[in-house]
């Protein structure tokens, strides 16, 4: 196409000083500290910082970092609940050359233990609340020279002794508040590593880029339709998935943080009256939490946008919380797509269909949001895009900005996950004749029964339906002659009773009676740090149960 | 800092085709026909287009230049009003790899003949309105190989004859609606061609590269805070920086382009009701006029934001626009930097200050956008930074990824406008204390009277203040005494009358008395195509002018 060699535009119009510089999040920063100083950046308890502050403090704490010998591609690492400091380490750590590195707080001390370790980390900043395990998982960590750093809250009540040499606050001011610090050399340069929460063998540390930061941040403005100065709240767990980027993306707007250590209703419903919030973010079960609380208000006084993934929003929750004014927005994606990458896009013709249509709608996972390239579905066996028919189930796969670089020192499983130019999810779903995917389940959550596929999240969908059910999930049990047979796990709502019987009729009346579940256990669900039901220990239950299994 | 050699971030995490995808306003249109085919994009007379159409006529176009040979780094003219063909060439051109060249319509024949001559332009698309005009300037074309393509446009009422050899509707009709376009080679790859209206010598070819579009749109989402499905008015010329970007800032949005030939004041004020419009753009002598239009409305219906730049918006315009209900935004930018890259970032604590101080505040250019790395003022001869006091004059300097990649065949101009890593604006500028700039001239359009800078824009500013002068313009003069002073060109409102004198007397009573005017011409003022005042008239007027000068 057009002439061959060298076009008049390529000569005399060279990259330079003035025309390119490296996308990376920590410029958004900046901007709000010079252009918004007195902006509240930040709010938990009694604690008010403007962006200036805040801008002040992160560079207090690179410049420390610095003084400490810590910089390029070295591995800084964090345990906090979403407090101030931990927002902090997403501008300062970087700021220095050094990669954040926010552990999942529901760990053990082992697996803390094999994180630092396998990321070589050179200093830790924790959080008082987790001391004890951090104290624990240091004995797993080889290095001789690993700086600890104790975070003191005024406002966690219980008391817990020092475990490190410095506290944050003192480590930090001995930092320079003007700090020069330097733009990434390369705007792929490392900025974050997030381990997994793996369910079998050691967690994959996944390691994001400046660039990808930077445009997955912006991409949430604008599809989620964030203004300047939105007041966000920290329900969802800032060291999961760098809160979706979401620290990034406030600084982007000069918006304000509201911090939180626990994510429970009261506060939560506080928060969003005293500090006006406008944007939260939660998995289904937060908002399920909302959904049934006493204190839960019939309305919100203002408008509040909800942004829920991690697994798909059963109906019933996404109406509860509309009922109550939070306008839902169903996202999607994996820590290797730096959170959310594909959301449900809304059409304003979809306002005027009914509430169960919407819910059927909105359930969905969506389209590729404005940083990632491409999704794509296809055949497991013959690796051709599925049919775009609501039925055809594939595997989904995704191509964008905001995809990881790799796994840190794997390249075994960073070869396993990139395929022909794509990343694999390891998710099942298929394509709605309009486009938008819909996830069916994990390749390894679906219950294959006499040779037929079974979601086992379109069971739990039927599941939640029932009044008397609080919270669901299914998984496969092995069986003679089927192979597997679905198994449900449920808790019932506060006060409300059925039988398994009840339950299994229930299901059989509202969809296909060979997906039914066969077997109904009554108890309280496992959950990760994130508030994803564990599965795998759900599948171990069933695996030990001598399941009731009735002829279809 | 830290340690040298490899770090454990530098193996085994490389790019890839998953991970790593250039940047393009390209992908926004095909993301909006994909997710949103059905909702309106054109809207022009009786043409209502979808995504999904537009999209697919972008491709058709793309298709056909392919078929016609034109590829990688070939240049595309078009010349055209706020039309749709233009707003889709925004996208075919760049979707076969060439390079869009929209030329200004006010031109004269030569000029678009020199422009069409140096930017080796292999096809011309012509609006009728100009095709008189675009023939007699191919006389002027070395090339024997030109394709010319005519627009049919029913609406337009006079008639003319076509002038190519195909008409659009053709030749795109010859195109592929599903045409398997191609994402640039790389970002840094030329997008579009946007050649200055210099007032002396030959006109410069500006470069913009698919990188620095993608940045600059999605930035005019994040610092307007403008929402999905946003309704734009196209009263700012397309051809004018490729529009600001906007073309694909509203693909990025999926929001509906409301297009229009001729910028007057009733179907401006007829679109904003009928198509329910929330945003346009356009010079202060749009907001001018619309601010003194017999028609205009007590106020919109509906919330409606204006931006505005390419000079310093009188107070009063401001102050017009914003009794009729709309949100005024300020900006600045050169054609070098994709249009505005620097935005009057607005705080909401000046919302209770007076009329009067929130105008000044308004006034000044701001600070950098989002996509514009770092904006700076230096003393010309120090080149240090000046004191931030809003008083030392200083030349505006910025960098980031929205500044171009340099003038086409023009390694002089191009070396002489970037200087130590900075674009150099050639504009004159403080900045005050809060770190906003306000911008006080053009280099060449200062006054120096007795050794004394004396802005002919805060001159200006006065003028505009006196009850009987619509507009004004103000140039040096030629003085044996005191080197240069001031001169007035002024038209004054409808029906309103005024006398130099008396216009003198005001100014002396609103500002320093040496800075004042010595001479009052009452005339009409001579504009560009983008409504810019041409000073260069004027000074060429006032130089054959004898003075009446008074002494101080």
């Amino acid at each position: 196409m057009g002439r061959s060699g060298a076009n008049i535009y390529e000569n005399g119009l060279d990259v330079g000083e003035a025309n390119r510089v490296a996308l990376t999040p920590l410029t958004f920063i900046r901007r709000a500290a010079e252009v918004h100083p007195d902006a509240p950046a930040v709010v938990y308890g009694d604690v008010r910082r403007t962006w200036a502050q805040t801008y002040a403090r992160c560079r207090r704490l690179a410049s420390a970092l610095a003084r400490h010998g810590i910089g390029r591609g070295d591995t800084v690492s964090i345990i906090a609940a979403n407090i101030p400091e931990l927002f902090e380490a997403h501008f300062g750590v970087p700021m220095c050359g050094a990669v954040l590195n926010a552990i999942n707080i529901r760990l053990d001390a082992q697996s803390i233990g094999f994180i630092l370790d396998h990321a070589e980390t050179r200093a830790v900043i924790v959080d008082p609340e987790f001391a004890d395990t951090v104290e624990a998982a240091l004995s797993f960590v080889h290095s001789d020279d690993l700086l600890v750093i104790d975070i003191e809250d005024d406002t966690f009540d219980e008391s817990s002794e020092p475990i490190g040499t410095k506290t944050y606050e003192a480590f930090i001011g001995g930092g320079d508040p003007d700090f020069d610090w330097q733009m990434p050399a390369d705007e792929w340069d490392a900025i974050t590593l997030n381990y997994t929460s793996g369910t079998t063998g050691n967690p994959k540390g996944v390691v994001y880029h400046h660039r990808g930061a930077h445009l997955n941040a912006l991409s949430h403005i604008v599809d989620w339709g964030m203004p300047k100065h939105a007041r966000y709240l920290w329900t969802l767990p800032m060291f999961h998935c760098n809160g979706w980027c979401f620290p990034w993306t406030m600084a982007a707007l000069a918006g304000t943080n509201v911090c939180m250590r626990a994510v429970r209703a009261e506060p939560i419903f506080r928060l969003i009256e005293t500090e006006r919030v406008t944007h939260f973010c939660g998995a289904p079960i937060v908002l399920n939490m909302l959904g049934s609380a006493p204190e839960a208000p019939d309305g919100f006084g203002h408008a509040v946008k909800v942004m829920t993934a991690g697994a798909s929003p059963p109906a019933a929750v996404i109406a509860r919380m509309e009922a109550m004014g939070a306008e839902v927005t169903h996202v999607y994606g994996l820590t290797e797509t730096y959170g959310p990458a594909v959301i449900c896009d809304w059409k304003s013709q979809w306002n005027g269909l009914s509430a169960d249509e919407r819910a059927r709608l909105k359930a969905r996972q969506g389209v590729a949001n404005t940083a990632l390239d491409r999704i794509m579905v296809t055949d497991p066996e013959t690796r051709e895009p599925v049919v775009a028919n609501g039925e055809q189930l594939g595997e989904v796969l995704m191509r964008g900005n905001n995809v990881m670089r790799g796994y840190l020192k794997n390249e075994a499983a960073t070869g396993q996950a990139f395929r022909d130019g794509w990343l694999a999810s390891g998710d099942l779903g298929v394509v709605h004749p309009d486009g938008y995917i819909e996830l069916k389940d994990r390749s390894k959550d679906i219950i294959i029964s006499g040779g037929e596929n079974i979601s086992s999240i379109e069971i739990e969908d039927v599941l939640y339906r029932h009044p008397a059910v609080h919270e669901a999930a299914v998984v496969a049990q092995p069986h003679d002659k089927w192979g597997e047979t679905p198994c449900a796990f449920v808790t019932l709502a506060d006060g409300a009773t059925a039988t398994a019987d009840e339950i299994i009729a229930f299901c059989r009346g509202n969809m296909a009676t060979y997906k039914a579940p066969r077997t109904v256990i009554f108890t309280d669900l496992p959950k990760t740090s994130t508030g994803k039901i564990q599965k795998f220990v759900l599948r171990q239950r069933a695996n030990e149960l001598i399941a009731d299994q009735p002829e279809p």
